[in-house]
């Protein structure tokens, strides 16, 4: 194995008892995962046993649900910790997994965040992620006062702001500004710390943060909205993007787009990850993942099946209809709107699925890459991805939390390890360092000739 | 010893380096201490050894400091940690501690707050508390776009909603809404999901709250202002009272100025804990804490002395005071306004202090209640107080950290505990169950004749 050549980077997406929807119903999950720190601490140290870059878990405040009661109480995404704690309790567990945490720029306070995420990376020495969101989901604004989510756009013109402040806040501190010198009683030296005195169109903010520079410098920052706006975002400020595609070529046209829109914000190609996520079902035979993913499949219930197909048919209509048969009409679908809808219904025709076919097609995995196969054939696909300009490394969705992600560690890494394509220890002590991403300067450093030399 | 002798209770206020304003230049601090998680970690365990009840930090989101840039710089509180991640990183290496954070009214969300507070709570398993602050120091209002702190009436009002809304959150999930059975594929029973549909004066807030109710049911409310608003909030809502004496006949009347209160709302006297600070200088003979003192009192660097004296004389004229000399003038004062520079002035007088000697008098321990002596004098200071209708326990704030911590454990609860005023283990799982608070029903329970019979 070369040590030059080209390593993927691998996160771990660790949703509550697993990503497939009916994950909880699973014997190889822990039912009550999204309250259970026990459960968080073993997939921490799996992951670090996996040598992976990071763990990371999504995040909305509100409670995550969209359809009719009865799907509702069937949903074991309720009740979880706030991921900004969570990730802070397991730094004392671990000592070289990064941790990605999802913070909101529409309903949080900019001095606030930044202040979080600075004491999360002091407190793991260098391993905190923020994951930059707008916050789509339902069930929030009303948490915040508000009728309405704003308008995307005004969302992410606010995130491209909240955004500046807080990396200007992380700035607050030279990193040479700290002498604590018993001696002198001089603890720090002034002209090193610098109020932001920002004033914007959302924001006015006064600083200094009341925390020293991270010792990344800044947390790494992670994206994951795939519209215009959040490609804009990424390409501004990200360092890593998530994302999700079925297909080599989506992938791949997604890639060559993110990365073509760097140059114009003075970037390089190499300073924005790409990670798509990757929900492998694993077995010592094809036929076995396969029977693994239908065994999951059968777990979901009817009504929480049904209501992923409320979009399509009247839910009135759907509770009558026979779950193994195919539906006795289709919709009428307006040509041009909703196509989505027109995909799912042509899907539904030519394949002749039944109503559970249909709904299991589309619930099972929310639609992420699903890849069943043998360790060795998961790897293949990744390779593929990786080596042909779709992907820098992936973000890992197990169906089933713990049961999928050790089996991930035990069966795929070391297979990616053979190919040199995965690292065999951590490179770094930092989460930037192991990532392959630079320290950034402070905004306030200016390049004297002596500086630049040195640099 | 009688199993059923009313108990003192101890909570250790970890300012950092320490609470002495110089603690920072002592050999015995860690001078990095605000930035550094291995003293925390020491700190929480070296507490959980002397089978304490709870840690303390105090917190504004701000930069700490008042006076000019000479005495800023030598200033050992400008970087440290955010609260609540310090205290979700500490839940990890420990097990019975608990956890105080500090956290503002006036500049967070209710909905945001009550969820980090719930987290914490599930992340130790019921050992977490908030200790409700309005906030009124420097430096914090321009970080939220304020051009100044809301009046401390507004404030106060604020508060008052905030908690309740908070409170309300934290009832969202009934105890027993969650079924979690996979066999039928319920998670949770939706009748036991509250939304809040709160509408007040401040805040709007829907709910419910995205993480099931504390193990606590409420994380512990503790209060710690002394004025006529904050009895008022802490007789409304708070179940523990942070507060600063420095004679007994003073703690006494507050003591029974704040239970006195209690009636009004329906409540006992037992359901608020008061606890006064302490600021322990310990030594094997008087002799020895005294010298200890004095040591300390000589690392107060002369412009931070000065500073704490600009408010009687101006800086310019104190530059020019020879330090071991009376001041050369006393400031004129117009009677009745500025009650306390009334009173140093005249103690500056009536005791003849050199200029030295007053700033050491009102820097060092500012103007929290000091207890130099040897265990057995200190521990007789507590048993006078905790006796006499003053306290129901202490917040020790130790002088210089971690040396002051260690020597309160090893020394002083060995002695509280030979009288039989301190525990000699843990009588519970969770904060409240040591402290001997009630864990609070949701507001949505209704005692039904059943659920009476059976309580």
């Amino acid at each position: 194995m070369s040590t030059s050549r080209r390593q993927l980077r691998l996160g771990a997406f660790l949703m509550a008892t697993g990503h497939h929807v009916a994950a909880w119903r699973h014997p190889g999950s822990v039912p009550d995962a999204g309250i259970n720190i026990d459960h968080y601490v073993a997939l921490a140290r799996t992951a670090e046993r996996g040598l992976f870059d990071q763990v990371f878990v999504a995040d909305s405040p509100g409670v995550w649900h969209k359809g009719d009661e009865e799907s509702f109480r069937r949903q074991g995404r309720v009740s979880h910790f706030e991921p900004v704690t969570l990730w802070a309790a397991l730094s004392q567990v671990t000592k070289h997994i990064g941790f990605v945490a999802t913070a909101s720029t529409t309903y949080e306070d900019p001095y606030l965040l930044a202040r979080k995420f600075a004491s999360l990376d002091h407190l793991s020495q260098g391993r905190a992620a923020w994951n930059v969101v707008t916050t789509s989901a339902d069930n929030v604004h009303g948490n915040f006062g508000l009728a309405a989510h704003p308008d995307p756009s005004t969302r992410y013109q606010r995130a491209h702001e909240f955004v500046d402040v807080v990396k200007g806040l992380w700035d607050s501190w030279d990193d040479d500004a700290f002498l604590r010198d018993p001696a002198s009683g001089v603890y720090f030296d002034p002209a090193k710390v610098h109020a932001l005195n920002h004033v914007g169109r959302f924001f006015q903010v006064k600083g200094p943060l009341n925390i020293e520079r991270p010792p990344q410098g800044h947390p790494v920052i992670v994206q994951a909205g795939s519209s215009e706006d959040g490609k804009e975002l990424a390409a501004a400020s990200a360092e890593a993007i998530f994302t999700a595609w079925t297909s080599l070529a989506e992938a791949q046209a997604f890639y060559a787009d993110v990365k073509g829109r760097l140059p114009k914000h003075g970037r390089r190609p190499e300073q924005l990850l790409v990670l798509p996520g990757i929900f492998p079902v694993i077995g010592a035979t094809q036929a076995e993942a396969e029977r693994k993913w239908q065994a999951l499949q059968d777990l979901i219930h009817p009504s929480v099946g049904l209501n992923t197909l409320a979009p399509f048919w009247p839910l009135e209509d759907l509770r009558k209809f026979d779950l193994d048969a195919r539906p006795p009409y289709y919709p009428e679908l307006t040509p041009g709107v909703n196509s989505r809808a027109h995909v799912v219904i042509q899907l539904a025709r030519r394949e002749g699925y039944t109503v559970r076919q249909l709904y299991q097609y589309l619930a099972g995995a929310r639609g992420h890459w699903v890849v069943r196969g043998t360790p060795q054939t998961i790897a293949d696909r990744m390779q593929e991805w990786f080596e042909n300009g779709a992907a820098d490394g992936f973000n890992v969705m197990p169906p089933v939390l713990p049961l999928g992600l050790d089996e991930f560690v035990d069966q795929v890494v070391p297979e990616l390890q053979r190919r040199g394509l995965f690292r065999t220890a951590y490179e770094g002590r930092t989460l930037r360092e192991n990532l392959g991403l630079a320290r950034p300067e402070s905004r306030y450093v200016t390049t004297s000739p002596t500086a630049a030399h040195a640099a």
